[in-house]
């Protein structure tokens, strides 16, 4: 595989994650990384060998041929749209954008010029639920009768980062909207959403909730559940059940060691990982090897700009519906 | 324990087990069969010594204390009046009817005559749920937040059964309509229902569904998702997730064997038990005991005839939801 | 199944179980029980409404058709051979006797005089361990190559017992070396042990060990090793793991719930069934039916007589190599 | 940390994760390879940008700081003696030599130069394995009373290795003679082995077994079982229990993948991970990152020589057992 040289858009939590594993593949070179921080940008780039430039120019350079976008939300359709007029292939961290219709506009403008476009839906590059996956597709359970995902962060973030988040649907439940799409293989047609904050009174003052439950139906009657919690406790809770007409697929949790203490009070073992950094640290460079591939072969990169569009969509529409306290058709 | 009386009404399948852990226990003695079928109930009668009599006659006659009623549903709520008119205590499996003013006549009807009454919800005396319960209590997960209950059946009912059951709802998932309950400690104000014909078209035929997810929420926004199902090819699937500020708390199936075999196909266990014969077997015995006793120290029954009226309630409100396409209040 | 009416001999703690037993199946009657302390005896009794008689009428009245020997060791050659001659079926508690020279000659009384003898292996019944013998037996690993066992005890007995007992092989290990025998399906030929006194002093004054390792091979080189322990403060530790040419059974712990509670300190579960009675419960009723049928249809009891030797035989090597520090051949 | 610049003996399976693991690492260079094939070299080198050389100057060259010696198992003391006298730090694969004679030569003449010397006993540096053993020494199952190691490969090696591998003992039980020794945290004074071969007949005809116990027992009376198999068709199992005066440890099998699928046919989960390569990937790295930071803090590099010969003194013991048939003191 020949190698694609990458600029970095966005040196932060996330942006390390992705230059060390562009830096350490076979397949990709990081070249240049920029953040709205000077600071950061420089000392990330220097750990890589890489140059430091500002976000437009790094996203036009001649010597770049793909943009990985990890800066913040707002803006995530901007840089997008920079690269794909300036022929780079783009990998954008989800959200395209919180407000639909500027979604819609990126994704236009971005499709109109032919790049490849992909979004970071991690939870598909999880070696468990990958394992899932392919296993539904192979028919191990039959045909798909219901769905359930539970999603759980280990604690909420600051009530300052949630003003901004675009609410629990957009920033959190959003990845659980992708994995139910890819499962489903089918789109829902309705979603009933309810939700409340029980957790962090600071979340309620911002208008938003910190526990909620969706229910997605596909045309065909497939039933999906989702459950979120921004505060577990016992670390991050990621686990997928798919039940068919001839069984049942779990994906639990991935736990850090295999080692049980029995003891009088009972038989222990390892909570969840901490974290997304220790679950889905492998999903990322699984990730970046896919997009790099299809980038590579010309082969259709996926999770898709348009996926990342429906998601959100179905994002929207379980806002609307804990607004209205009422199912929205899609 | 001064042992109680029994009279039996109904000698099918489920009067079979009653009657044999009435004649073994060291709490009870079966005194008397009823079933509308005469030689159904001869034969039980039989088995433990028992007189057959009708069940006008069984429900008021002098030497019973205490009245099992396991007969068809559509007759639950007469024997109860008649029997609780005689002074006796009455133990009814589930539902007291199917209609909610009948079951609500009742319900008047035997708490006027102050008779200890209790509903059969077995899962209320099930091990593995019981201990779940108790950790609640003890406040092991802090708040609870969420709650999960799935409750899945080996295989559907014949159609024919279906038409008279009441629906899936007042069926099957009034079962876990008294579960959430019990569990939440508190009750639901709001129900959120939506179900599908996958399994049996037959079952679609007569306007019953086989898939069922039903979400309930408290007034103070505690949310519990139910899940139910007519046919999971691997057995009996009942299991428990509750979710609370300082933890979770998982129910898992039972299983007949612990044994683990390891080949090149991978590692495998037991399936759950097939079905509730095997899987609430012990909690038949549990739930009688606890019947008894309240009845002979004078404590309340639990579940009562109150929780029974409510779980129907609840069961109602999931019915209409499926039928308007909407959540509704309690 | 006709029932067989049973004389029980030893109404201490095991007796107590088989009465209840045998009073609850439908194939035994419990008609006598005898015991060295009469008033334990009669209370037992009453209970079943049984009479109460010596041990050595017990075993030759004309009521009884069985005999179920539950005293204490040094009794059971004397009371086999009392009620074989009777010409009642025996079941018999293990050891038939602490020294083999003495239970060479009781079996050879009994066998002289043709009635079923049965000896209590308690683990041969057990639910899980049946599992994994059915398994085996069906070739689902192939053939056997290697085979663990896992025994340990929740605490030692004072060291009175101990004195008594005839040492850790004979009164502990003796139960693995039967289901070694039954597993293997060959005879050992060679016993190596070694053992330690690490739990209790008091054990090792009275010149017993508390920790042993046995390892046994057949002429067919298939190697077995034992692990016992007298304090495991979990709870009773009861394990099996047999490897083969395709394959690995194991047969775990049984554990009373199947609550799993997940905090911030890992995910717990329940320790393992206390203790014998806990775990081998429903092992007690699969005896006495498979004893009653043996005996009412005519086929060979099992575990017989001659398993009862052979399982003695090795203790007795067993501990023979732990005096002498070498392997001993069978 | 500072980075020490690597040559790397032997570049096979094994050499090419040291390479990669050196390569990719924050706190090593690999600077030249050596294999006595010059293209397996080239190859390993050019990937990874560094030179080739022979192996004699390559473990003496001015501007290598560290030689990790994985050649043959029977230049392995050359090499180390060689690197050691031009005062390069030495990791040496397991064993030291097949003799135990010349693996105490080379010992000491390493030791005579003072450089730091470490043995790549992979399994100390396995997480699970790591968290047994801090939680062992944390005290949380009390004094350690026995331990069990099971280890098996997926599949026999051809009977051309097998002939120059030194025997079941040497080439695979050592690992778990260390791993012993380690968790153990005292010294066997017996061992006692046997074996058998079961598997592959060609095993047996150049006189080795495939299948073998051994029982290992310290001054204090604490008794270790060690369980091997050239051939587990399930993968590769690698396990530890060790029971304590407080409670048991046990560290399972890792899994590829979380996932569980039910069916009417049971509960299946992915068997163990294929081989070493999959399991102990990360526990090379973790091999590597202590080494070098043993090698700059200048703290006691561990496992150490001395831990080398005391595990081939425990095979070279076993092996004696087994052609005796006796137990021997170490």
């Amino acid at each position: 595989m020949p190698k694609l040289n990458f600029a970095l858009i966005g040196a932060g939590r996330i942006g390390q994650v992705h230059a060390a594993n562009i830096a350490q593949s076979d397949y990709a070179d990081l070249v240049c990384v920029a953040d709205a921080r000077e600071d950061v940008a420089t000392q990330l780039a220097a750990r890589y060998g890489a140059r430091v430039d500002r976000a437009e120019s790094a996203c036009q350079a001649d010597d770049i041929d793909a943009v990985l976008i990890a800066s913040s939300t707002d803006t995530h359709a901007r840089f997008c749209e920079l690269a794909a007029r300036a022929n780079k292939a783009v990998l954008c961290e989800k959200p395209i954008d919180l407000d639909l219709v500027r979604a819609d506009a990126c994704l236009a403008a971005v499709t109109a010029t032919g790049v490849p476009f992909g979004i970071g839906f991690n939870r598909r590059f999880d070696k468990s639920f990958s394992v899932l996956e392919a296993a539904l597709r192979r028919g191990e359970i039959g045909q798909i009768e219901s769905l359930s995902i539970i999603s759980r962060d280990p604690a909420p973030p600051p009530a300052d980062y949630i003003k901004v988040s675009g609410g629990l649907f957009r920033d959190m439940m959003i990845h659980d909207f992708d994995t139910a799409r890819w499962l489903l293989g089918d789109e829902p047609v309705e979603v009933f959403a309810t939700g409340s904050c029980l957790i962090d009174p600071s979340i309620g003052e911002v208008g938003d909730i910190d526990t909620a439950v969706a229910v997605l139906k596909t045309a065909s009657g497939v039933i999906c559940q989702i459950s979120n919690s921004r505060r577990a406790v016992y670390g991050y809770d990621q686990r997928i059940e798919a039940f068919g007409s001839k069984g049942m697929l779990r994906a639990e949790n991935q736990v850090p060691s295999t080692v049980e203490t029995t003891t009088a009070e009972g038989i222990r073992r390892d909570p969840p990982e901490p974290f997304f950094l220790e679950r889905y640290g492998d999903a990322y460079k699984s990730e970046l090897k896919a997009f790099v591939r299809a980038v590579v072969t010309g082969d259709e990169v996926s999770p898709s700009g348009a996926d990342g569009r429906a998601a959100l969509a179905l994002a929207e529409a379980a806002a609307e519906s804990v607004k209205t306290g009422l199912p929205v058709s899609i």
